[in-house]
């Protein structure tokens, strides 16, 4: 019987960080990730990787799971104090962006893992939560006509197929000593969205690159409190 | 030397066909798609599998390449006499619809093949590449705000992450008995879009499901055609 003053067994969740690090590392550096080079370079056996994940499928769904949570505490702890839902819209998918910025190296690798689409699945079923929140916040200002479900995965797709899309051409964009630009792809994700979401108006003035810099700094800070 | 006269040789065409039906079975029989079985299913070494794809995902990306061709064409016949774009828009959907309905076995079980996401943007850049010859189509109909690149791809993006959830749905409706209803994904398909592409107002009547019917008359009759 274990005794419920004991100190948790840290060492599953060494295991999965190591995993975890494996995985970004592998991804990053353009390796091929199977569950061996995996186990190989995180040091560990394939029978504690399996411990842990039915296989590739739940690692990777897992890794994207966590890092969108993360991202959307940090959203909301750049929307306290944002008052319109329309605001908290473009906030919220300023700290998605800075995110993909931030992770592009891995998230590019991981284009390249092979994963069933069941895994795809339920990536778009995460932003489309958010997404349904968001439609919440609105109250009235969400049209009568608009069907939560569909609106929701419909823009969780169309926002991650910018992401990929993105994600692919910044690996042109970088190879020719360029940067890639995020800022248009926050600007892109909001057009092709309608007003009713965020606000924005065709011909506005939008201020993407500024919106961007917020989130970036929004991240920055929640990596100092994690750290310190 | 070959001589010109001589005939094609037919067997690499057989061993792509029996590839091709092999996978197609296996993924509604609910089989794992793998290699080994899709050669064991074909009758042919992997060795001849390898001699005409480099893997899975090659052979996933051939096949929803050619379905997406087969889908364009026979859209584009439904279009011969349809006047406006917007109705063009409308039929062509409906045509993708149509087909999806018809093959749900083999695409729900494709959900389950492990390809890397670099399918997946393959797949993305077929749809897109469609939308923009829409976009091309309608002319002073377009909006000038709107970015060609990006709405392509975000119509792509929600016009798929609808298919892959009605896919996933429709199993549930048919283990309980019920019929998956591919009317309700045309017309959520076009409703996610806006009024300048699909020319549909908000509060419109719409008969999606005349028009679905009207693309499998479509679809039915291509493939007479292509048995006669």
């Amino acid at each position: 019987m274990s005794s419920p003053t004991r100190a948790p067994d840290p060492r599953p969740a060494r295991t999965r960080a190591a995993i975890y690090t494996a995985a970004r590392e592998l991804s990053s550096a353009d390796g091929e990730v199977t569950v061996n080079a995996l186990t190989r370079r995180a040091g560990i056996s394939r029978a504690a990787f399996y411990s842990h994940f039915s296989g590739l499928d739940e690692l990777i769904g897992q890794m994207l799971h966590d890092m969108f949570q993360t991202v959307w505490e940090e959203g909301a702890a750049m929307h306290r104090g944002v008052a319109s839902p329309h605001e908290r819209v473009r906030s919220a998918t300023a700290v998605v962006v800075a995110y993909v910025e931030q992770h592009r190296t891995f998230l590019l690798g991981a284009l390249d893992w092979k994963f069933s689409h069941r895994t795809f699945l339920a990536l778009i079923e995460m932003i489309s939560v958010r997404h349904r929140h968001a439609f919440d916040a609105l109250g009235e200002g969400l049209p009568s006509e608009v069907d939560r479900m569909v609106a929701s995965d419909a823009f969780a797709g169309s926002q991650l197929s910018l992401i990929i899309r993105w994600l692919d051409r910044s690996e042109h964009v970088v190879a020719g000593g360029g940067e890639p630009d995020a800022a248009a792809l926050l600007e892109s994700t909001l057009r092709c969205w309608p007003t009713w979401y965020t606000g924005l108006q065709p011909g506005d003035d939008f201020d993407a690159r500024g919106l961007l810099e917020a989130a970036h700094r929004v991240l920055a800070e929640q990596r100092e409190q994690a750290q310190g």
